[in-house]
């Protein structure tokens, strides 16, 4: 493109090397914040710094967190015999919003990725495996996406963590609701006939 | 949502405030800064504070421009009696990659709105006119968008200007090079047909 501005093309720039965003996505975004009030500009570019230079994560879970110990770790009603493990507090923040949960998390910060350099040593992992030795962790859920990188990362996991004696599960894969069955694919539809349950577990409780 | 940290939350809340992105995409930007060097986040916030504080407008056409006059007003190749209105810089690089244009613009810097409380004197019409005043404007080209705001704009300076002597032209409408008929909506069809040219003129020149 033929910026008539060199300001406005390092912003583009700039703006452009986050994901999603193209060249003229990053252009309309940097002429809106030229048309508003420099103040959004300003509380914008805090915001990212405030962010980035001074989050926290729990040191149990490690969650983005205010305090040393997140919300989730420190409440006496979550039981931590339980631990999900999660790639980041995006997972987290939608499983806690179906409210179906009570056990504790543990962020791995990212999963394992050759392709784009993250090794194990990347990962929160060896925390995770501190935390196994303790004994006092009863299962542990995987529920990582299944990408390749997913199912590496769960792989990996399940043989540095299986002989702790924890009960390993993973969240079920199948069918959403709502969905209808001639328009899944077929590793979904394939999975949620294998691992089928009873009848009276699918009610409502 | 529920967020774990009040840091992210307002993050969230500012990226969100952007135009077309929504709570989910502002956490994922929010997240990949987070997990990229502070370098990142450091620089594409003093690209921002840059772009917002320090940008100049062009003092003839009123593009982003880093030069009291911008490099197309300065040049000498350019024809001054041919001024082209369009609405922001955005429309500006457009018509400059065409490389068929070679008279100045005038940057509205946006439409008439009274929706969005955007009125004539938001825009650079007083600079328009004082501009036709000269009597150096021999055609005027309108190539704004045909919104509703696009046409009202249209309609508003073509009652303050007509009165000039310069000739009045806007930019043709019609089937896109490439497109096939029987998709064309009829407006643009019917447009088509209505302004149809000599096809000698279609010919490469």
């Amino acid at each position: 493109m033929n910026f008539s501005s060199r300001k406005i093309e390092l912003a583009v720039e700039e703006i452009s090397r986050l994901p999603g965003i193209g060249k003229k996505t990053a252009l309309r975004l940097a002429l809106h914040l030229l048309r508003r009030p420099a103040g959004q500009t300003e509380s914008l570019s805090a915001a990212l710094l405030d962010l980035r230079n001074n989050t926290t994560f729990c040191s149990e879970c490690h969650t983005i967190s205010d305090t040393e110990i997140c919300s989730i770790c420190s409440s006496p009603k979550r039981d931590k015999s339980i631990v999900c493990i999660v790639e980041d507090v995006r997972d987290v923040m939608a499983i806690e919003n179906t409210g179906g949960y009570s056990g504790v998390y543990h962020v791995l910060g990212g999963l394992i990725s050759p392709m784009d350099g993250i090794g194990p040593s990347d990962l929160t992992i060896d925390a995770l495996i501190d935390k196994m030795k303790t004994g006092e962790v009863k299962e542990v859920v995987f529920a990582l996406n299944t990408t390749m990188e997913g199912d590496t990362t769960n792989f990996y996991l399940y043989r540095k963590i299986k002989d702790f004696g924890a009960s390993l599960t993973t969240i079920a894969r199948g069918i959403a609701v709502g969905d209808e069955l001639e328009f899944a694919d077929e590793v979904t539809l394939g999975r949620s006939i294998q691992h089928r349950i009873p009848y009276e577990q699918s009610l409502p409780q």
